[in-house]
């Protein structure tokens, strides 16, 4: 199986060529209605970057270079993570009743509420069966980490979603809801390859996932007001428009007090969800002014430092490497 | 910890008073908006029937007549059985819109549909925490079942989720749905309790659980039209009234065509779901006449005898007699 496996000493991406085929064999055909939305929603162009985690950090424990037959163990586990997360898009876009993603429908808009609640409980069960798969003797220890892991995006979600109905949250809130509902998935993925790789730098890897996840959030939240539309593949100023509790939104929040006048009004109707396309350069220039962008930038570049530094704890080998080029091309992936 | 599990000598139902306990101590405080509608659903009257089953499965297997120590893998598995079971209940709620159950209101009519997806995701996160905690040796063999198990329940839920939109099903499609749906939890409860207590009758625990699983919900297909209304605790025809491909109604499908006059016309209208409350007598009397209510008796009877005869590939032993009569009496309580 190895010479399937060279893509680990090319571009970071060519880990779609060995993830992809492996999900594709752990879904069933039949009932195509319950695992037809569960192909389509997974062949929707995701990038695969929770798996590929895995995969390097198994590869950080081994420092072998590449995978071999015995990392059977990291590739369930990568799927069980990819699943878990492709769960959470499906199950969210039915929550924010959400009409498309990566510019296709939903399953939830394609076919209905039952239907996307059906295949993300699926999606669940594929991730269980992948683990399962698995015979190393830590597999005890893996379940543990998943099942913590997936109960931490629940609370996550249920976090987001309380904040919605609310006016105001902190920002200490909401890097507590992120961490649990965007960077413990991250590095869940790390630490599941760890274990798959024998665990010696547990420590390390989940901490440098950890920050990754967060320091991508804040980027991901941050760059929805000021990235480029193209590269960024959204319509900027979204998140204002829908009045989201983002980290830009809490921020400002944080200094309501001292605003007044226009400025107070048009966080108001920020907050109240009444902003409209027009105030979206106001809102960007008034941002920019209270210091909440620099604010978020120095908490995304604060968080990146974090990541890397967690690596110094792993001795330099070019499997660490690798691990510190994944995370800065996430990153300025998003630029 | 043995004390405490007497109850394994009495009554069945005491069952409640070990696996409650266990349940609410893997059910996290917060955030409450998580966990709140997950502890009411689990308070709201279950009768603990898979755990048992699978606590009792545990002690055909040991043969020992109490539980010990060891039985914290039985123990963890009965509440990943039970969570299982309870996230099915707090989904299929959403999709069938429903508003009460139990005599409550639904976690999805009390708190939103929103709040309903999240409490069944993290319902299976419980399970597999729970899962995970189990020190055997056989834990991927759980994991396996867990996960098969579990796919199944979604592949049976897609299956009846399809028939609703369907004029007609066969009674071969529905026995395949119920075994799915209802019949595969069931064994999973019987099937984890067996390898929990090391596996050895693994396969006649398996058959006996599924055929009492299919005779449990063919039984409750026939009651919903025959039974008594005080002592099955639901209004007698409510399948009728909402159309639901029961298994009545699939064997009635089967005869259509040799179907005339006012005859066809009740069933019309019964798949079309518009009959009414005063067609139930008549709906009765047809079904009597047509053999139907007879050969839905006559399957359930048969798997009965199905599931009864399982039990003769284990030495006969007080724990073997306890498991039949737990099987009576499941059945036997429909009536």
């Amino acid at each position: 199986m190895s010479e399937n496996l060279s893509f680990f000493t090319n571009s970071d991406w060519d880990a779609i060529e060995v993830i992809d085929p492996r999900l594709a064999t752990l879904v069933p055909a039949e009932p195509d209605s319950l695992y037809g939305p569960i192909r389509e929603v997974l062949q929707a162009g995701g990038k695969r970057i929770r798996p590929f985690l895995t995969l390097l950090a198994t590869d950080v424990e081994r420092n072998s270079g590449t995978l071999h037959d015995s990392d059977e163990a990291a590739l369930n586990a990568a799927c069980a993570v990819e699943f878990l997360h492709t769960f959470t898009l499906v199950h969210d876009d039915i929550m924010d009743n959400a009409a498309t993603r990566r510019g296709r429908p939903t399953v939830y808009a394609a076919y209905g509420t039952s239907a996307a609640i059906l295949s993300g409980d699926a999606l669940i069960a594929l991730a269980n069966e992948a683990l399962a798969r698995i015979t190393s003797p830590n597999l005890g220890q893996m379940m543990a980490e998943f099942g913590l892991g997936f109960r931490c995006v629940c609370e996550g979600q249920a976090l987001d979603k309380a904040f919605e109905n609310r006016d105001t949250i902190r920002v200490a809130e909401y890097l507590e809801m992120i961490d649990l509902k965007t960077a413990k998935i991250i590095e869940l993925a790390a630490v599941l390859g760890s274990v798959a790789g024998g665990g010696r730098f547990i420590k390390p890897l989940r901490s440098f996932a950890h920050h990754l996840g967060l320091a991508f959030q804040i980027n991901d939240d941050l760059l929805d007001l000021i990235g480029d539309e193209r590269t960024f593949g959204k319509t900027s100023g979204g998140d204002i428009l829908e009045g989201k509790r983002t980290f830009l939104f809490a921020a400002v929040m944080e200094g309501y007090t001292s605003l007044a006048g226009d400025d107070r009004n048009l966080i108001d109707r920020i907050r109240d969800r009444q902003a409209i396309l027009e105030d979206i350069p106001r809102v960007r220039v008034l941002l920019m002014r209270l210091g909440v962008l620099e604010h978020a930038r120095a908490a995304a570049a604060e968080e990146t430092r974090c990541a890397e530094a967690s690596l110094g704890a792993i001795p330099e080998s070019p499997a660490r490497e690798r691990l510190r080029e994944f995370g800065r091309s996430l990153l300025g992936r998003q630029r």
